[in-house]
């Protein structure tokens, strides 16, 4: 398919916390992510990772630095190698852009952990 | 400056086909574009290009393959090396996801090229 639908998609997702993957250039991915509640707290030793946010209020919070809040248009990179951990009371609808190696969890694993084929199974169809 | 908003950078945007980059990970920058009319026919060596659009319609044309029409939140993947020309009757705001190092018209130059630099202009303040 030429073209997917940011919007639809999100629509579609079924389970927080589980990207899913819309487009993908140069190596690197997007992905549509319904998130609410607190993920864990994670690193990408060689990723930096971008978030938007297009509904809700998204907390990236840090242990080395102030917190970030992001509403609705806010756009933020998390540096390769600083620990943080994404938080929301409500939820978010928000995009990734990060290389399509990054680890979903990074340098930890827990039951919270995607695969990155499941991120990707969606992108071809 | 931690995070950008794309719809305040938008609405800050004096002059059409003149991104705008807010946001820098991997060597890719995230960039928005206010754009109306029609661009130049170009194409990157190698980059892929990606286009999210967030307000209007644009049509993405090609030479060798069938056109495509964006709505908002409609995303899509320029390939490397693929003759294009974006193109709308009225305004358009949409987002870029591409190498730092693409430039704006590709493989020619003319009176509507915008440098690497002036993209890049606002990404620090």
């Amino acid at each position: 398919m030429d073209k997917k639908n940011v919007f639809e998609t999100f629509d579609k997702i079924g389970e927080y916390w589980s990207p899913r993957a819309v487009a993908e250039a140069n190596g690197q991915l997007v992905k549509v992510c319904k998130i609410k509640g607190e993920f864990v707290w994670h690193h990408h030793e060689n990723e930096d990772e971008i978030f938007l946010v297009l509904k809700g209020s998204l907390i990236i919070q840090y242990r080395d630095r102030e917190d970030v809040i992001l509403g609705p248009g806010d756009i933020h990179t998390v540096p390769r190698g600083v620990e943080h951990a994404p938080k929301c009371d409500d939820e978010v609808m928000c995009l990734l852009f990060e290389p399509g190696e990054t680890a979903h969890t990074g340098n930890v694993v827990t039951n919270m952990t995607k695969s990155v084929e499941s991120q990707r199974a969606h992108l071809a169809s």
